[in-house]
């Protein structure tokens, strides 16, 4: 299209930016930790209040409200029946003690973006090519309910609804359970003809700010090797038994936790790596532990780079068993390709963040966003505002108000080129 | 005293033998697994019906039943109210999923020692020097409330009722709260005037089976530094967050578990050492843990060596600190010096042992038990029968009937020995 069929941007007036920001302090209010954070697991009763605040304000908004079979909340403004829906949202669930930017940050900009998009759209007569729509995924995380990104994989197809209802938390009560308890668990799944998605969400790593840019435009993701390892020991006293007859699980785990950073070590920046979860049987004073569960996973740009440090690390793994009389077993082992985001999307992005005057650059991202399960299926983009100082997953993760408004701009900019003309990222 | 005053030494008739036997495979059922253990942590519904179960038990042999202020539970058999009590005992409550021996023998032997003791001296007519009690000591195992051995410790004045039922379990229930919640919770402690005490346990390692004794006359003890260490660490994001920014506390932790079997190796035989329990903060997928608690311990029968390991330990606790970017700090450091068990009544016990024609050596434990908690303020007696292979903490724990029955005979016998002469070991 010449560049003379391109409308001129709409961007949220003053009120919609106050708007937006009320409604990040009442959300911030919910789940509250004392040290300014977040403690909001998904479906759990926290989870529960900040979806019926997202709901109120969405119904107050003119969005026509809809819960599907795993709890997704839609907000929808339909134009024209017939025409696909352009899509934004993220999360509204959060690790434990950690921050209120994360997801919070996408889903909200985006319900404040549609409502001011649709209110111009319509004090200007105008009828966008595609209706618009914010979404709130269930379970991003993955904190209380594994795996991570069970709403969005389950829209995309990717898993189905019976295994997401089925996943428990360390206390055995299912998603299914828990999300009628809190009331979203809907009839069955929403079926939204889907455009194109954009999710906004902070960076959650250091290099917007040590580069002076207002927006990162997500090009591509990081690989990353996640297995499931368990070492099977055997329960004893830690007293009398003689140390020859021990065969120690949590130390079988705790020689695979040590190999794993030393596998990084080899790779300097070009890796990633932690055990950020440690499932151990009995866990009591005075017991040999007999069974510890180790999450274990390997992060790189580099998808044989990660291969080969998988292939190691199996190795070693029998190297441990040996040396603890333990036995092992890979329960899981996932490679996540490295995905490259749609393109024509990115270079809108771009472009329109260009118009705004925003400094902008190219991310690449490291960690799972819900964006990277509707990749699979639609046009879909990634936007990254600033971390203050890369902190995330903790109480202190922060983003300026300057930036979080940016973000905004551009969110809003975007969608009305989008569902103005599909064509312009298609 | 000279030879011709000791009594004919009286022992359990056939009758006694199986209502033992009928007595454990009842306890054996409550808390029962699939793989023929034990599950039974203190003060659960599973200990509560346990000691209905030895509650009824002791009335419908005439025993006086009393609950103390921390669930402790006596039975008492009195001839005498102004002469003391010999008190004989165990506990009821296991390790998750542990063995049916363990502590259990020690009171169920007891109670019918005690009840076969009582009616023969009264089908004689003889009154003895001292009266007869059975104990069921709370919480002896620490596996659902730290520490270990309360109910004993709080008998014999070490700590206080208060702190006793301030103890909170893993889901914050209190002993209090859990002992009411079982109808465990008595008035007041039960003022006793304690002559002697014995315990008769299972060995829980190799070494009587492998001598082929059939009874261990525990002389002294192992010395044991138990230390609670916390790494404190930085919740991140474990994927984009750059590996140099990562104060990662379980990765520290997992140095601190290694050394420590780096430590004990340095001392062939002599040393003992396992982290048995960890706890992590936040635990979940993703996220760099930020703080990790473990329970060290380092068991000798040398203290020197162990005041040594327990210093070079804490040198390497700075190191791991140092190389990992965490901060940690030793929450408590505690050296339980070895004990040697009271000479006169471990010589009554031998001598016993000897005349029932029990082959019989000497142990020495490294485990704790209540009879070491009693040792402190009373002369206590401990006793060990074989464990087939040493197994212990663990559903495969096993001791023959005939291994069993020999433990009875021998605890009635002495029993009644101490009772009828308690100068016989004092």
């Amino acid at each position: 299209m010449s560049k003379s069929f391109t409308p001129e941007l709409l961007t949220p007036n003053a009120a919609d930016i106050e708007e937006f920001d009320a409604l990040f302090r009442l959300s911030s209010a919910i789940g509250a930790t004392p040290a300014g954070g977040l403690h909001r697991l998904s479906a759990s009763a926290e989870d529960g209040q900040v979806r019926d605040l997202f709901c109120d304000w969405l119904t107050g908004h003119g969005f026509d409200v809809r819960v599907d079979a795993v709890g997704n909340v839609f907000g929808l403004i339909t134009f024209d029946p017939a025409a696909p829906y352009l899509l934004c949202g993220s999360h509204l669930d959060s690790q434990p003690s950690a921050g209120r930017f994360d997801g919070i940050y996408g889903v909200l900009a985006g319900a404040v973006a549609v409502a001011s998009l649709a209110r111009q759209l319509r004090e200007r007569g105008e009828t966008p090519a595609c209706n618009l729509a914010v979404v709130n995924w269930t379970n991003e995380e993955g904190a209380r309910f594994q795996p991570s990104l069970i709403g969005s994989s389950v829209f995309t197809g990717a898993m189905s609804v019976e295994q997401a209802l089925a996943c428990r938390d360390g206390d055995g009560v299912s998603l299914e359970q828990a999300l009628r308890g809190i009331g979203y668990l809907g009839d069955a799944m929403v079926d939204l003809p889907v455009a194109g998605y954009v999710e906004i969400h902070v960076e959650q790593g250091p290099a917007l700010e040590a580069q002076g840019q207002a927006i990162g435009v997500v090009r591509e993701t990081w690989a990353a090797l996640k297995k499931r390892v368990r070492f099977d020991g055997e329960q004893n006293h830690t007293g009398p038994t003689p140390m020859a007859a021990r065969r120690d699980a949590l130390l079988a785990a705790a020689h695979a936790i040590t190999a794993v950073r030393a596998e990084v070590e080899r790779h300097g920046l070009e890796m990633h790596s932690s055990v950020g979860r440690l499932e151990i049987y009995p866990n009591s004073p005075n017991v040999v532990p007999s069974r510890v569960s180790l999450l274990v996973e390997f992060r790189s740009r580099d998808v044989e780079r990660l291969a080969a440090a998988g292939e190691r690390f199996d190795v070693t793994l029998q190297d441990i068993a040996a040396k603890t009389s333990t036995g092992f077993e890979v329960e899981s082992s996932v490679l996540r390709e490295p995905v490259k985001l749609h393109h024509g999307f990115a270079e809108l992005a771009y472009s329109v963040a260009h118009e705004l005057g925003l400094p902008t650059g190219n991310s690449i991202t490291v960690s799972g966003h819900d964006a990277l399960s509707l990749n699979r299926r639609y046009p879909a983009c990634l936007l990254f505002v600033p971390s203050s100082n890369g902190v995330s997953h903790n109480e202190a993760e922060y983003t300026r108000d300057e930036d979080l408004h940016n973000g905004l701009r551009l969110l809003t900019s975007l969608l009305h080129r989008a569902c103005s003309s599909p064509a312009s990222f298609n």
